[in-house]
């Protein structure tokens, strides 16, 4: 008996993933590596920062979602290199793990515009840790202005700057202010919480470049009504512990979020492909890498065009697209069969604003606003979320968050005073 | 108009949050410091450990409990010291709080019965972060065995020893097995997960000690059914990374825990009065200290003998008599009223053992074993479990682990990791 193929998989997000499940009846022996334990729903990530849901709400572990597929094995483990002429992955601590065929699907994380400096003082939003950081920065910011007596200390504990201002951006803005106010209000007797102040900058000219101006610019009007001080066409020249330089101006605020820009996973470059400026890998039409027909990349980490001759966009439903034809054309590679060329089915974009307005696109042409996309937002992200348990449970939260006004998971669980022995409990 | 007098709360815990309570209608200014910004309900804290709940489900703001008594400010810091002369408390960072009664509840930490370089290789369990460096090792364990070439590694892996085996070594101890065989063993691929072994280690000549030993021998059949291997008797003589040598007998495991013996927080010390051997103070009848009739320690922090001249145990119904008390006491002493003795009213104790087993005492008579003793369990902790939504979703989880041998919460969080940039996603 010959040996299957060895189909290796980098990464188990949403392409990473779909890619393995493309694989299901196939005859190969398929290894998917994540540095995680767990696939996260990126798109509801934001709310694990703003307490809304937790962790587990969200995330499910890889080998739990694959466990029915009996030929895969999923492994722990930080890819650091692809060696291509071999044929093999690095794993950091593990060796190397030999592949027939590769599928890259490593994502991105933030970029800082060349500013590394900045990333400790405005915490970005991919993983679960990231919004674990958001959650506990904005929670000890209300923690530290019960103590505060100092006036100008306690305006910038209360002043939250979130740069950017895509669909993340938004979602994180607008659902502050009425936090504070609602849920927060009654727990402080020293200062007022709803006084909390929500500022998000954006360099462009416009909030949500992706979707059409008109839709901009009800998002803008519906933030600006829930108390969110809406500043487009403001480029960040300056960040320190004290605050935040934009636009000439500077705002004093102990807690900034970054939502504004990515770089591609640094395993790219391992791949001998061509890299655009992000550090994505241009890929061909097939998912391929030009000098390595066995290697395919998917998701967030792969650039390529489709019909209308612009980038297709980096989020969930493309990564789900790609990471199903990387299986598919890995397994055709391997049978020395034709492989397919990707075509990109546009699902649209959507982006809560606070607690029941959205905006929702689809194409150019067709566009929601309002409660109406609110309650398709809803809905899509429940059908989508990973397993019965996690959408009941965020369901039922939901519902008590929508009905009460207050959230679920505020807590501080710092790490560093964890074991600290004696003391108060 | 005279401003009220102060009583400062150190401790979140039963004991603290009771004694805020019992201060509602006062006309006194309470202040609540902890070190948390949560309420945790203990005796549920081994069901965030073994992966059963999520840390929210049983832990909530202590400032959202406390949020319409509006004369109590709550405050996130570390009480450092209390100077008795000046009627202060130390806050690090904050400097100091003066208080007219001042009520200590700050509990206990683990104990190594001196040997604190055993603590970073047996993590013990109070805290929500005590809770998930328990389950992060567990499993990390599962995941490094299914790299694992070697037998006698995994071996070692796949062995968890749980020292002390009182009610926490038993709830710890009773779920693992089931959870490897039926939860972890479809997922991984390289080896058998449910091949795992649990060893739980007893000092004394029984389990559950608090418990009548007919209890007690149920407990131990109970769990030698489900697969533990109980070793009572058996004192651990030396902990390295490699393992445990206990009786004589050297141990290859990569996971211990701790449940075997606590030590009162060092605040105790500096509140003047006599401590017994693990450092609680000794209380007078009214929960006061000797020398000082304004401050009153309450919760597993005070050492005090009831009507049957043993000590009051450490379990949550005693610590929120005791901080009932000590609210009341406090203010009768600030009125310069009589206080009341503190007399316990023994609610007995319970341990799960397993899926649909438990034991349950109340004094030396009634016991109750097996399944009802469980579903009495399930009854009283989801009575006792703070707020509704906590309640809720606690028992979705349970039906849902119950029916499926499914546990929700196996997420993989380490910080150290969280912020390293590039590489897979």
């Amino acid at each position: 008996m010959i040996a299957p193929p060895r189909v290796v998989i980098v990464g188990g997000g949403f392409a990473g993933l779909h890619a393995a499940r493309a694989l299901r009846n196939a005859a190969v022996e398929v290894t998917l590596v994540d540095r995680t334990n767990h696939h996260v729903f990126q798109p509801l990530l934001y709310q694990v920062a703003n307490t809304s849901l937790a962790p587990s709400d969200i995330a499910a572990p890889i080998r739990w979602i694959l466990r029915s597929q009996r030929n895969v094995s999923v492994l722990l483990g930080d890819v650091t290199a692809v060696n291509t002429s071999a044929r093999t992955i690095d794993v950091a601590g593990h060796g190397v793990i030999a592949y027939d065929a590769l599928i890259v699907a490593t994502g991105s994380r933030h970029a800082y515009f060349g500013r590394p400096e900045w990333e400790p003082l405005a915490p970005g939003l991919k993983t679960i840790n990231d919004a674990l950081e958001m959650r506990q920065r904005m929670l000890l910011a209300f923690e530290r202005a019960e103590w505060s007596t100092d006036d100008d200390e306690r305006r910038a504990l209360l002043t939250f700057v979130i740069v950017g201002g895509g669909p993340t951006g938004v979602e994180l803005a607008g659902t502050l202010p009425e936090f504070a106010r609602a849920a927060l209000r009654p727990d402080f007797r020293r200062y007022d919480a709803g006084a909390a102040r929500v500022v998000l900058i954006e360099g462009g000219p416009r909030l949500l470049p992706a979707f059409p101006e008109r839709v901009s610019a009800t998002a803008c009007r519906d933030l600006e009504r829930l108390g969110v001080e809406v500043r487009t066409g403001t480029v960040v020249s300056d960040m320190t512990a004290d605050g935040v330089t934009a636009g000439g101006e500077h705002l004093a605020a102990r807690t900034v979020y970054w939502a504004a820009g990515n770089a591609a996973s640094a395993l790219g470059r391992s791949l001998g492909g061509q890299l655009d400026r992000v550090g994505r890998v241009l890929v061909a039409d097939d998912l391929s890498v030009a000098a390595h027909p066995e290697i395919f990349v998917a998701g967030d980490l792969a650039a390529i065009k489709w019909d209308a001759g612009t980038w297709v966009p980096g989020v969930a439903p493309a990564a789900m697209q790609m990471g199903r034809l990387a299986g598919r054309n890995a397994l055709h590679r391997l049978h020395g069969e034709p492989t397919q060329a990707f075509r990109y089915r546009n699902k649209g974009e959507m982006a809560t604003i606070g607690r029941n307005k959205a905006v929702a696109v689809f194409g150019q042409r067709v566009a929601m606003t309002g409660r109406v996309a609110w309650f398709f937002w809803l809905f899509v992200h429940i059908m989508y979320l990973v397993g019965f348990r996690n959408r009941l449970s965020v369901l039922l939260q939901w519902a008590y968050a929508y009905c009460t006004f207050q959230r679920g998971v505020r807590l501080l669980t710092p790490r560093e005073t964890a074991r600290a022995p004696g003391g108060p409990a």
